[in-house]
């Protein structure tokens, strides 16, 4: 059912620095920020072999990122595994007791929907479909 | 310097439970499990698209991965990176004013060191340079 990692999100408290720790110890270039989350979190993506980091960074002190952070600290958020095709995808963890969080939408890479994390190890899942 | 994202190691607290995790929900097997770390854990290994995930048991109650438990839950625990070449990757990380944990030393799939955790923005870092 999963095909590949497609990417790893990262809470990150200042981006900036982020992206020039990326840069400067690993070579890693990363995308200009971008504002997503409605407003609550800037986002910029490092690219490494086939799969991307994503460096969240929240903005303001609502929003799930900045709970996270606030709670955890920086570090790993969630991965995020690729998929043919989320509807299937979701009736599969459906049928095997698991739920997910909402219905599938539109992200930057194709539909994405997250799974509820009880029960998946202390390990936060998002699926995405890859718009054709 | 990176190649690609080799493995995430993700701290369980039971490694059949989350064998068949892996296995029932996203139809993903994985490898019989091997004692490692000096008897402090269990790993069993993971195949996604052509990286891993590395599933990591703690035995006993000492240990690092016991610690990590202790202290965050399950969970994320770190992640590995690709490189050419071992001993110029610690070079360049050592002249950009970051730390290693030790020397490289042989893992399963070839020479590996940790990067120190102060200045990696929470997120434990191991370098690989593939046996040839």
């Amino acid at each position: 059912m999963l095909k590949k990692i497609s990417h790893l999100g990262m809470a990150v408290k200042d981006l900036e620095e982020s992206r020039e720790f990326y840069r400067s110890i690993f070579g890693l270039e990363s995308s200009e920020p971008m504002i997503v989350g409605e407003g609550t979190m800037k986002v910029s993506l490092v690219e490494i072999g086939d799969a991307i980091i994503e460096l969240l960074q929240p903005v303001g002190e609502e929003g799930v990122m900045a709970k996270f952070l606030q709670k955890r600290g920086e570090g790993f958020h969630h991965i995020c595994y690729e998929v043919d095709d989320i509807n299937t995808a979701i009736e599969a963890v459906k049928t095997k007791g698991m739920d997910v969080l909402g219905e599938p939408h539109q992200g930057a890479e194709g539909l994405v929907i997250f799974l509820h994390p009880r029960g998946t190890h202390g390990v936060l899942v998002e699926l995405v479909e890859k718009n054709k």
